[in-house]
C-alpha cells in the first residue's frame, strides 16, 4: 500500500547547523529571540516585529502566575511522590487545563472565529454561554484586561475582535476577563483558534517550575495532604 | 495537632489588584517583561537586568525545538486520540524529559554545584561519566554551545562554571553539548541545580505547541501508528 | 465563612484496621476479590456476585491489549526518555484515551442513559452519528461483541440496552464494536455513564505495563524515533 | 543504514480474530480470565493457576485503595479543570506514584533481586537504606503484610524472598510494610524487578477512577483549592 508521507517543516540539523522555521538557530535566533517571540516563531513560522512581539509576550505572561491553582497544587503533590521527575510534576500541572480554566481563550477563539461578519447582539442570540467572561473576583472590570487591550491600542493590535468582545461584555454586563481578552488577541494576531489553549498551557508551564521550586524550599504539600486526609475520612473512623 | 501554616510567597489578588512575585501583573509586568524574563522572576525572585535577560533567553530559547523528537511524536500520538485536550498532549510529550534527554542540564548544574572548589582532573577522577558530554550529530563541537558561550561572554556571564565545563570536555576529549553548556550557565546564574531541569520543560512545553499546530494542518500520527503496528505484529499473523 | 466538609466515603486506617467500601481490607478483600472485583467495588460501593464478576472482569478485559496502539508507542517513547519513571510511561499512554479512541464507551453508555424509553429509530433519527458502531477490520462482526454477548447472557445482563444498541447496529447496517457492547453492558449494571471512560483507562493501564516491560526486552522506541525524524526533516536538509 | 526490525509479541488481529499473548481473546480469555490474571498473563506471557492468581490477585488489590492520598487530590484537581478529559485526571494521579510512595515495591523487588544469595545481615549491612520497611501508622505490623503471607503460605508462595524481607525487618526492628511484602511476593512469582512498579500503577488507576466517581458525587476539589489559596496568599494581601 502506498504510504503517505511524513514531513515536518519545524526543523532540521546536520553536523555544523541546527536551523528552526527556516532560521539558523545560532546564528539569527539564539541572543536575537526572547523565549515569547520563539514561541511566536513556532506558531506563525515567522518572527515577530517589534509591536507584535510586546503584545504577544504580554498576552502569555498575563498567564503565567496566578497564586496556588488547581494546577500548582497537583504540581506539588506529585512533586511530593516523584520528586526525581520534575518533568512529571508540571506535565501533571497542565493536565487541569481543560474547558473550565484555560480553555476559555480557546473558546473565544473560537466563537470570534466562526462568527465572522456577526455583531455583540447577534453572538449573543446565537449562545446560551459566552466563554471569557465573568470573574469571581475581579469586578467590574479585570485590570489585566484593561493592561492588553492598552498595550494593543500602543501596538496596533486593537481591532474588531477586541471591540466585540467589548461590545458583548457591556450588553451582558459582565466583566470581560484575561481569558476572553487573550482570546481576542489571539484572534487579531490572526492565530488559529485551534492552538489558543496552548498559550495557557506554555505559560503556566513556566509558572508551575516556579512553584516547584517554592515547594522545595517552603513545601506544602505533606500538610495539604494530611489535613485533607484526616478531615475527609473522620466520620468514618471509629470513635475513641 | 498544631498545623504547619501553608504559605506562597508567589502570588496575590484582591478585587482591583494582581501581584506576582512583589510586582504589579498590569502595571510593572505586562508590557514590560517578556516569557523569558518573566521565568527568570518566577525562579529568582527578581526581574532580570539586559544582560540577564539576554542570556537567560538564549539557554531557554536553546532548548524549545528540536526536531520530531520521541516529545513531538508522543505529544501528536496523544492529540491524535484526545484532540479536545490540548493540554494532554503537550504534558504527555514533557514526561520522556528525563534522565536520558533534558535531565542532563540538570545533571550538569548538580555536579557542578556539587564540586565547588575541585578543578576538571579531581572531577573526572570522581565520576564514571559526566553529563553534558558528547553528541550523536554535532562534533567535534556543538554549534549552540559555541554561542551561547559568546553570548555568555558578550553579557558577563561566562565565569568559572563554563570555564570547567569547558577543561572537563577538553580533557575528556568529547563534544561540550548545548545542555553541558546551558547547565553551567545556570550556575552563572546562580539557580538551583533542582530546578534546572524545568528551563528544559518550559522551552519544550513552547516547541510542543508548534508540534501540535502542525499536526492539526499536516498530520502524522496515524501514519506512523499504523505503519508501526503493522511492522510490530507482522510475524504473529497467518500467513495468506 | 462557613466552609464546606471535606468528606469521603472509600476508605479510613487506624493502626491495626484498613477498612476500604466498608470492607475490611486484609480480612474480606484480599483473597476473596479479584482486581475486576475490586474495581467493581470502587464503583458501585458493593462486591459483585459470581454472574457481576463475570461479565464486569469480561468488559475491562477486553480493553486491556490492543496490540502496538498510539498509547502503547507514547508509553513506549516516554519510557525511552524518562525509565526512572515507570508511571509517568503509563501515565502518558493514558493521556490519549479521550473522545476519539476508548471514549466511545463514555459515549454510548451517556447515549442509551439520555435516551431512557426512545427506540432504535428514535435515536437514530435524534443523533448525526452514533458511538459503538463501525470498526476500520472487524467487520461485518466484532468478535468480542459476539462474546460479550454470550457472556451476558450467560450471566442474567442481556437486556434492554444490549438489546436496543443491536437494533441501532442492525438498522445503521454497521458493526457494533467492542466499545458500544461494552457501553451498554455498563448501563445494565447500572454505571454511571460519567465514569465509563474509566473502565477502558484502568483496563489500558494494565497493558501499558506489559508494554513497557516488552520494550524493557525488545525496544522499538529508539527505532521509531530515528525513522520519522529521518524522514519528516529530509525534505529541508540541503542536499549532498 | 539497515534498520532495526520493530517487533510486538503482545497481540496481532485479522478481520475475525484477535489474539493476545497466544490466546485467542474472545474464545480462551473473555469470560476465563480476570482482570488480575490478565495483568499476570500480560507480565509473564502465560495465564496464571488458581494459586498464582489469587496471590497475584491479592497483591494487587492490596494497592487500588487508600483512601485520600495526594495521587487522589491530584485526580480530583485535575478533573475539576478537564472534567471532559477523565483519562487525564487518573493520568495525572499517576504521576506521583514515584520514588517516595509506590516506588518501594520495584526497590524491594530490586535489592531481593541483586542480593541473590546473601543473607539478611550481610544485605543491611550493604545498603544505608532498605525499603518496604516501617509505616507512619501500621506499627508493629502491617495487617496487609500478615494477611497477603498468609495466602502466600496457602498458595505455596512463601518462599526465599519473603523470609529474607521477615528477617530483615526483624533484625531492623522495623515494620515490613505492604510494599515490602509486595515486592517480595513479585520475586517469588519471578517477575522482573523493572516492572514491580507497575503493579502499584495498574492498581492505583483503579482507585482512581473510584475517587472521580465519588468527586462527581460529593465533590471536595474546589474546597481544597480555596482553602488553600486563601491561607497561602494571606500574609501576602494588605491589611484591610
Amino acid at each position: 500500500m502506498p504510504r503517505k508521507k511524513l514531513k515536518s517543516d519545524l526543523a532540521w540539523s546536520t553536523v555544523d547547523r541546527i536551523v528552526v522555521r527556516g532560521k539558523d538557530l545560532p546564528g539569527e535566533i539564539l541572543g536575537h529571540l526572547n523565549l515569547g517571540d520563539m514561541a511566536f516563531l513556532e506558531l506563525t513560522g515567522r518572527t515577530p516585529n517589534a509591536n507584535e512581539s510586546k503584545i504577544f509576550n504580554a498576552m502569555v505572561v498575563t498567564l503565567v502566575e496566578h497564586g496556588v491553582t488547581p494546577s500548582a497544587i497537583v504540581a506539588r503533590l506529585t512533586y511530593l511522590g516523584a520528586p526525581e521527575a520534575l518533568q512529571a510534576a508540571v506535565a501533571g500541572g497542565l493536565l487541569g487545563l481543560g474547558s473550565v480554566f484555560v480553555g476559555s481563550t480557546e473558546g473565544v477563539a473560537r466563537l470570534l472565529t466562526e462568527a465572522a461578519g456577526k455583531d455583540a447582539k447577534q453572538i449573543i442570540a446565537e449562545h446560551k454561554r459566552i466563554p471569557g467572561l465573568g470573574h469571581p473576583l475581579h469586578k467590574p472590570v479585570d485590570p489585566r484586561t484593561v493592561r492588553l487591550f492598552e498595550i494593543a491600542r500602543e501596538t496596533g493590535h486593537y481591532g474588531k475582535y477586541c471591540r466585540l468582545m467589548e461590545e458583548i461584555a457591556k450588553e451582558k454586563k459582565l466583566t470581560l476577563n484575561a481569558t476572553g481578552a487573550i482570546g481576542a488577541l489571539a484572534c487579531e494576531l490572526g492565530l488559529d483558534w485551534k492552538i489558543v489553549r496552548g498559550l495557557g498551557v506554555m505559560a503556566r508551564a513556566v509558572g508551575l517550575v516556579g512553584h516547584i521550586l517554592e515547594e522545595t524550599r517552603d513545601p506544602m504539600a505533606t500538610e495539604i495532604w494530611e489535613r485533607v486526609d484526616e478531615e475527609a475520612s473522620a466520620h468514618l473512623k471509629p470513635k475513641k
